[in-house]
């Protein structure tokens, strides 16, 4: 059997120890696992954010990879703690929103609210339920330990409003989702949703956003001249904003939730 | 035999190559170690905030782990560099008040000042000792080598003075030892060390700090209102002042070192 | 067999899910892969600083290593993606300079152009090489495939114009290269490179930099007093200039290209 695989992606930071106790908690219950840094510079307490990068990276991991997300502003509250299995891989997260961007695109199998303190550090702590919860819960689930028996089974997720583009009249309107390290401006746009004509006929397209008009949807970066303003379907098949060379979050001064839109003038529908 | 484990614990940022050079040392000397980050982002040569980290995260590790740390200011003077046993853990570190924290909690049962260049990295700069001597010391550890045969016994870690908090008539005063990555105000005094009667009263207590006062002890962060001041025993056991969904330290302007103060003014002793 | 190491060096950073998504790439075609992080922090696009921290960080790894680097502003243009074999370890990196200041020191042994997409994710984006060409290479690398099935011989990597420093008349002038956490000043004075008379006479040297003059070559950082600049050979073999307890990039406000000199004006040719 293959080293089991434990993902993490919290808001916790890199300067204290908060993710090392949860990844010493995870080596207690399974040594033998490979834990792996999602990111911990979520913005804290941004469940929103948490939400786009879980989704972006948990499905690049194998097939029954265990997922452990913690944005978690209620902890201690009354919140749940859930367990999910979506997209043939595993989750585990408070039920905040946080898995509901994976969710609306790989509905989940099961859900299962966290309740059997078997699975769990004792005492619980009423601040660090990562810790205390979810790693113990994770470790175990990697051992073998059916999700079933980790409480009892849930209907739905806590589901967030996330804003699709809209498609009419051959025109496409979005809105800038996140900032990349790179300040490339990634908006909610997909590549699989527009309609075929417009997917054939890149090179005719205008995005607007920010007061700029950007002729021709490019394949690289590297197409137009270093300092240039383009707009690509970039590697999660989202519509992004960049400079070749540059940092369009700063020329454009954008920001989650501007609007983008997409128009093809001179396209034959 | 489960795989062991080897953490780090240093000042030496993650923008450079310092860090990978220790990785590559241990994994040299053995392949099998699961290596874990604690952090390496202790303010540069602060051997306090360094204690800290380190005792907070170790004891959650499993028995045997070993952990090294490095905040190193003396690297290349007269200062030993050392293994300690505690906790049921190994711990390799200068000797320069790193592990006093941890050994003011869990007396060391063996210390050994590392002489036997047998187990080290040859030749050893006189700027790198965590690469030259630490990495290959632990490695060597990992793999089944006794302590005893690194160098010669020592009676005693160097000791920093580590502030209690004071407990007199009813009231307590400590003082701010760190803060945390989402502003949490961390106090040293411990839920532990409260008078029984006191622990029993929590929501009669008034913490006051920066000119503020906190009206009863929570038990979470949500049970005040967004943007309110609150204090509550965190998930390491000692007292913090938050703000929920904000940011405590920005709000007091507080700094490791400021007082704090605790009062049961209608507590019946 | 040892479990196989495959590094990453990146511009990725660390606060979104690049790194991950290249990590999951890896673990889907071997999960019993130790994956290390070098460092994710190169500044954007910087292909120099780049080879600069990965030069220093592959060759403390052990032989047959597999180094995975990915600075690249071309990423989608003509440039080659190559496999290179230098010093005993094996490099995946775009071929833009990221593999020379490795190739000048340990010349490469054999050199592919990764062209056999059987290796490589399907569909390849555009933007992602990493994460879709060098990941899945990496892996099917560390499970045994033969580098040569990866594609067609070069003859050469692409070169940097690396500045070194010169010797004349008993003197030495170099540049800063880099600067590290702690603000130590790091040049291209190599000890290697030292005359032996010079060598032997280290504490004799003056080193000259933004209008300071430092008498001597220090051993290690704690030989002067805290706050005062000296110089060394660090534990990379390079001439640094470095305040004891402090940031030496600050007080001299260096930064890489600064010209530096070392002389010896009383020592005995």
């Amino acid at each position: 059997m293959p080293r089991p695989i434990v993902t993490l992606t919290t808001d916790f930071g890199t300067t204290g120890s908060y993710v090392a106790q949860m990844k010493g908690v995870l080596l207690g219950v399974n040594p033998e696992l490979t834990i792996v840094d999602i990111t911990h510079k979520v913005p804290p307490q941004n469940i929103r954010a948490g939400a786009m990068i879980l989704a972006e990276a948990a499905i690049r991991f194998p097939p029954q990879s265990i997922h452990v997300a913690v944005v978690d502003p209620g902890v201690g509250t009354k919140r749940n703690l859930i367990y999910a299995s979506m997209a043939d891989r595993h989750f585990l997260a408070p039920d905040n929103g946080l898995l509901s961007l994976l969710a609306r695109e790989f509905p989940p199998v099961r859900i299962i609210k966290l309740a059997n303190a078997e699975y769990w550090r004792s005492p619980v702590s009423a601040t660090f339920h990562g810790r205390d919860i979810l790693a113990p819960v994770a470790a175990h689930l990697s051992l073998g330990v059916a999700p079933d028996l980790f409480g009892t089974p849930l209907d739905a997720v806590q589901m967030l409003d996330w804003p699709r583009a809209a498609f009419a009249h051959g025109n496409c309107s979005g809105e800038v989702m996140a900032i990349d390290a790179f300040g490339n401006v990634i908006t909610n746009i997909s590549v699989a949703d527009l309609p075929q004509a417009a997917a054939l006929q890149l090179e005719r397209a205008e995005a607007q956003i920010a007061g700029h008009v950007i002729v021709g949807i490019s394949r690289t970066y590297g197409e137009k001249e270093p300092g240039q303003l383009l707009a690509l379907f970039g590697s999660s098949g989202y519509l992004e904003v960049a400079v070749n060379q540059g940092h369009a979050a700063s020329v454009l001064s954008a920001q989650p939730g501007d609007p983008i839109a997409v128009r093809w003038p001179d396209a034959n529908p």
